[in-house]
C-alpha cells in the first residue's frame, strides 16, 4: 500500500493526526524498569507505550540515536520494537539520514528494506542526490527536514536568497526532487513557528507534513491545524506522552495523555 | 589523548594524510569471501584491508550506511570492524548526524562512548544546538559537512547570503559554537572543488579539514595538498583502495593503491 493511503486509512480508523515518538532515554525510563538492562528495558518501554496508545496514534516514530546509543542491543531493540507496531499504523525512522548518492542508497535499503519502516527523515545539507535515494522505495515516504522545531533551526534555514527563506527553496528542491515520484516526498516542519507552516502549506497544498516540536518543545497543536489548512499532516510528540508518568502506570498516564493530545488534532 | 595530538602522532609515524573508508558494498567485495553470510564477509574484508594498510593509513572512517544496511548484525560488524584498528589509528564514524540537543547528546553517547570512535561526521542543517552535544566530547572531533564533494552540494552550500556562499557562513557557525571547546571541531570540504578548499583554509588556518571525493569521485590529491596549505588534513579514499581488486589479491591490490595515493600526501 503507498504510504498516501496507508496514512489515510490510518487517520480514518484514529480519527487524529497524532504520531508518538519512541525516544526511550535510558535516565527517564520509569521506576518499574529500572532494574533491567537498558535495551531490554526499552523494549518492555516502548510495548507498553504501544499497546496503550494503538487505537489513539496512526504513526509511531522512533528517534534512532536513542538506540545506536545502546550499540548493537540497541539496534535490536529497534528492530524489536517495529515488530511490536501493529501493521495497519505507519512507522516512521527518525535518522535524519543524508549522503552522497551510492551511500544514501545504502541508508534506504537499511530502512525501507532491513528494517521495512513506511517512512523515513532526510535532511538536505548534501542536495538533491543525497534524497532522490530514497524516493525510490516502491511505498515509502521521505520526510525531509525543511523548517526544524529547534531555536537554532534558523541559523541557517531563515537565510534569505532570492527574497526567500533557504528553508522555502529546500521545500521546492524535495517536490522537483521527487517530481517522477509524486507522493514519496514529505516535510519536517516544527510546531514552534506556525508561520513558517503556514507559508509552506499554502505552497505544497498536497505534501504531508511531519510536525514535531508539540509539548515539551513549546508548539501548540491548535496553532498547527489551524495553520495546515486542512493538508495531509502528522502531528509527533514524544516526551510529553513517554514520560506522563514516572511510576507503575506510565502506560495508562501515556494514554491519558496520547488521548488528549489526539482530541486536539481531529483529521 | 586530544584528537589533535592522536593526529599528529599518527601522521608522524605513516608520513601522510591518508584516512581509509571502510564502506563495505556487499555487491562489491572480492570473490573469496562472496559464500560468506554479508555481515561476516564485512568483517573478514575490513580486517583484511585494515591489516594490508596499517602502517600507511592515518585514520580509518567506516559509512555507518553500509553497516546499517545489515541491521544489527551491521552494527555488530561495525564494532567488529572498529575492535580491529590499531589503538594509535584515528576512527571516524561518518553517520553525517544531526538533531535537536537532547537527541544530539544520544548520537555523542552512541558514537563518543558506545562505539569509542575519535571522530564523527555531523550535518549542520538544524544549525548550532544541533552541533554543540558532538564538541563535549573530552578527546573527540566532530567534522562539520561544510562543502561536500557530490554533484549537487552546491543546490544549498553555494547561495550566496551577504556576500558569502552558505559554506562560509556554516563554517565560521561551527567554529563560534567551538568557542570553549577548541580543538574540537573540524571541516568536511570535499576534494571536487579545491577553490572552496582554498578560501576556507585562508580563513580557518588551523581547522582540521577531512577531505573525501579523491579517486572515484574525480578529486586530485594535488589539487587538495595545494589548496591545503599545510593546515591539519586527512584526505579520505574508501573505493579507489578497497576495490583495487575483485579476486584474491585483494588486500595487497588495497596496499598498493593506499602506498600510490600515499605518496602524493605527505606530511
Amino acid at each position: 500500500m503507498l504510504f498516501f493511503d496507508k496514512l489515510r486509512a490510518a487517520q480514518a480508523t484514529t480519527g487524529a493526526a497524532l504520531c508518538v515518538g519512541l525516544d526511550p532515554d535510558p535516565a527517564r525510563l520509569p521506576a518499574p524498569l529500572a532494574d533491567l538492562p537498558a535495551h531490554e528495558a526499552v523494549v518492555r518501554f516502548n510495548r507498553a507505550i504501544v499497546e496503550a496508545t494503538a487505537d489513539i496514534a496512526c504513526a509511531y516514530k522512533p528517534n534512532l540515536a536513542f538506540y545506536e546509543a545502546l550499540g548493537t542491543d540497541g539496534w535490536r531493540a529497534l528492530e524489536a520494537t517495529l515488530e511490536a507496531i501493529p501493521e495497519n499504523r505507519l512507522t516512521i525512522a527518525d535518522g535524519k539520514r543524508g549522503d552522497i548518492g551510492n551511500t544514501a542508497k545504502r541508508y534506504a535499503a537499511a530502512f525501507f528494506d532491513t528494517l521495512g519502516v513506511d517512512a523515513v527523515t532526510v535532511t538536505p545539507y548534501m542536495g538533491r542526490d543525497a534524497i532522490r535515494p530514497f524516493l525510490d522505495a516502491a511505498h515509502g515516504c521521505a520526510f525531509v527536514l525543511v523548517a526544524t522545531s529547534n531555536p537554532s533551526g534558523a541559523d541557517l534555514q531563515d537565510i534569505v536568497f532570492e527574497s526567500r527563506p533557504v528553508h522555502a527553496h529546500v521545500a521546492d528542491l524535495a517536490v522537483e526532487t521527487a517530481a517522477d515520484a509524486p507522493g514519496s516526498v514529505g516535510f519536517v516542519v516544527g510546531a514552534t513557528r506556525p508561520e513558517i507552516l503556514t507559508a509552506l502549506r499554502w505552497a505544497h497544498p498536497n505534501v504531508p507534513f511531519l510536525v514535531p516540536g508539540v509539548g515539551a518543545q513549546g508548539g501548540s497543536a491548535e496553532a498547527v491545524l489551524d495553520a495546515n489548512a486542512g493538508g495531509p499532516l502528522l502531528v509527533n510528540s514524544s516526551r510529553g506522552i513517554l514520560y506522563a508518568s514516572s511510576g507503575d502506570d506510565f502506560a495508562e498516564a501515556a494514554r491519558t495523555a496520547a488521548q488528549a493530545l489526539a482530541a486536539t488534532l481531529p483529521v
